[in-house]
């Protein structure tokens, strides 16, 4: 019988990662869409990104509550719950990835013909690029519980930043070249932080990982610091 | 024996509501130098709240070990759950609105004297006031489970975000009128983003208030089946 229950919980427990993952392959699409619809012009895909933001909202709800029934039902410890920790704030920030998505996608709305910077315009797709796979890699860590991609992906978040304010840069330069590029370098600009965020986001997953396999709160520690709990130190 | 236990579990959720107050305070004061070291060029205040957000950091993780603890050695259900179920996504905003501070602190810094604009500056006093009046009445409709006010916080979301449309078109015509502006305009531009991002983590706050109540799940609802939700429909 207990080993039943037991059987019964680990399948509970696999379905709620396989969820976290299925929100996390909707919000990596989202943002694909989303970065397509804008530079490509696309309004379809602007909208379908906008429209279909809601069923990332909802994937968020229906995983806390599940997350609160298994909690309530199988009263769990040590690696279950920590796991469903990681859980709800993972869940958090994918909910929060698909929110920058959605801006985005807002903003490719508005980019009319013409007006869009060409040189920025490959940054942006690289950051896009840059950003997805940061998402796509945290959500690997998390499915495998590897500690050694998440480190990986905390490091390599220090990329996206450079490239911002790379973009940054050329975008004020462009302005104070031609001030009627301004209202649509605020846009880019906004753009390229949404992405930047995106990158935040997939290292706060990548964090959580090392709380779910080792128990230890990495969050906010130090890159030194996380390597040593890691072993690298 | 029973009411022992459940007399030391009250108080148990006692000191995790103190301690999620106690967070908020910090956050509010760190938001309410992070503008004022901003706007009196006050470099020792920026510093300040740059060195002080660890403080909020840890607040976050330990109050995240308390909850796991509590969920661990009392298996809560019901109200109690949700309540801590709240309290764990509540410090994560409230984690964010202390590196939303810590940004406008980090711009407070490279601001130099003179090359200010004035009028944004009034705005962005204005802006800053109704971001921390947000987060305290989100604090206290949280410790006293008050929906009505929480209904006042999600509504109020809105006024913010005019001021930051606002803030927004007015710098960009300074910019375009005088492109010597656009640099300092667009880190107006970060700021005024950073407190309007504020005001979105107290409206979260606000509709864990709900959760909590309820039961109900208000997060991405329309203000209208929110209000519905609270009997006001």
């Amino acid at each position: 019988m207990a080993e039943h229950i037991s059987k019964q919980f680990d399948l509970e427990l696999e379905n709620i990662r396989t969820r976290v993952l299925q929100m996390g392959g909707l919000v990596e699409q989202q943002i694909a869409r989303a970065a397509q619809g804008l530079l490509e012009e696309n309004l379809v895909l602007s909208d379908a990104v906008i429209e279909d933001d809601h069923r990332v909202n909802e994937l968020e709800i229906e995983l806390d509550e599940t997350c609160s029934q298994v909690i309530a039902k199988r009263q769990p410890t040590a690696i279950d719950l920590r796991l469903i920790t990681a859980v709800i704030k993972t869940i958090t920030d994918l909910e929060r990835i698909g929110d920058e998505a959605k801006k985005i996608a807002k903003i490719g709305k508005v980019i009319h013909e013409g007006s869009f910077l060409a040189s920025p315009r490959v940054q942006i797709s690289h950051m896009a690029d840059l950003a997805t796979a940061q998402l796509r890699r945290a959500l690997d860590c998390f499915a495998r519980l590897d500690m050694e991609g998440a480190i990986q992906v905390v490091r390599d978040d220090k990329v996206i930043d450079a490239e911002f304010k790379g973009l940054m840069r050329q975008v004020i330069t462009f302005m104070m070249e031609d001030p009627r590029t301004i209202s649509v370098g605020i846009d880019m600009i906004f753009v390229a932080k949404a992405l930047e965020r995106i990158g935040d986001h997939a290292k706060n997953m990548a964090e959580y990982v090392f709380y779910m396999a080792k128990g230890e709160d990495m969050r906010h520690a130090k890159l030194a610091e996380i390597e040593k709990a890691a072993g690298h130190g």
